[in-house]
């Protein structure tokens, strides 16, 4: 086993993530991860255990990556939103891959660590901005929270000719939808 | 071949419901179709070909049903939401098959007449709302419907103990995303 590993769990999880996305967790096949990756497949089963763990590894380490990069601000929806619709855009394959995952692995998404605790935190910015009276009140920063990520998920993979117009009218529904009483 | 094979197929297609809803296209068996319609293999093949138009065709009937049940109304928006978040709870697989369906079969939704004409009616619809002062009028009708459609489909699966919170959030959201200015 080489000593530094890193290198190439690198390269498997970048082909895998090319992998699940087009074809998800029943049509992907080890073998061409293994091609794309340059990795030998009896290596990606010792680092990765099976296909399923794989696939839940894949999605992690793309959430950690959006995690890194795009930060949450609770007192700023409209910009965060164009900053995640911007990261679909340049990572074509993570929506698809999302969703794959919630199909096809129901409710293992929501155990991740990070995930759920990203959550828990975005929920409380929500409820600090509420409070603050930097956005709308009248629900549950939860639930206002979903809306918002429900807005933006179903925006992050629109055709490249389209997105201008996307991007623009997510933000102007981020807004709207955000904007405390002017009353 | 039998005279009548009407409720044939309606039993065919209510098992293919339920066989792609749970294991999408990949995942799943004609066989298991077949047993639970109590029909024959070579039946389900005589009639709908093939697996992948077998989806397709499960899922167009679904949505024609769907057409039927909620009819579009650009006047009372939170209506509309809360009629169709209300039939994808009684039709618990309805948002899966279509998931999959996007994801196996991408571009084929669109394609289906009914779906379309269905979408270029409701755009229609939202451009009368927004002229008649009904609705906001800030974004072109068919960017609002998408951000509507938005809110809407990613909360018609919520779990049976949330529900109650979703509805009216839902609700809550479409208000405020497309109410007219008051000012």
């Amino acid at each position: 086993m080489p000593r530094d590993s890193a290198p190439t769990k690198a390269r498997i999880l970048a082909a895998a993530t090319d992998e699940f996305a087009a074809h998800g967790l029943a049509g992907a096949r080890i073998d061409r991860i293994a091609e794309k990756a340059e990795a030998n497949k009896q290596l990606i089963y010792r680092y990765f255990d099976n296909k399923e763990a794989l696939l839940d590894r894949t999605l992690e380490s793309n959430i950690d990556q959006l995690l890194d990069e795009i930060p949450f601000d609770a007192f700023d929806l409209p910009g965060y939103a164009l900053a995640l619709f911007d990261f679909g855009q340049a990572h074509p394959g993570l929506l698809r891959l999302v969703r794959w995952h919630t199909l096809e692995r129901p409710g293992v998404l929501d155990a991740i660590p990070n995930a759920r605790d990203s959550t828990l935190r975005k929920v409380e910015q929500m409820r600090q901005a509420q409070q603050a009276g930097a956005i709308d009140a009248t629900l549950p920063p939860a639930d206002m929270l979903n809306l918002i990520l429900a807005l933006i998920h179903s925006n992050m993979e629109s055709a490249a000719d389209d997105s201008d117009n996307r991007r623009r009218a997510l933000a102007y529904g981020i807004r709207r939808l955000t904007a405390p009483a002017t009353n």
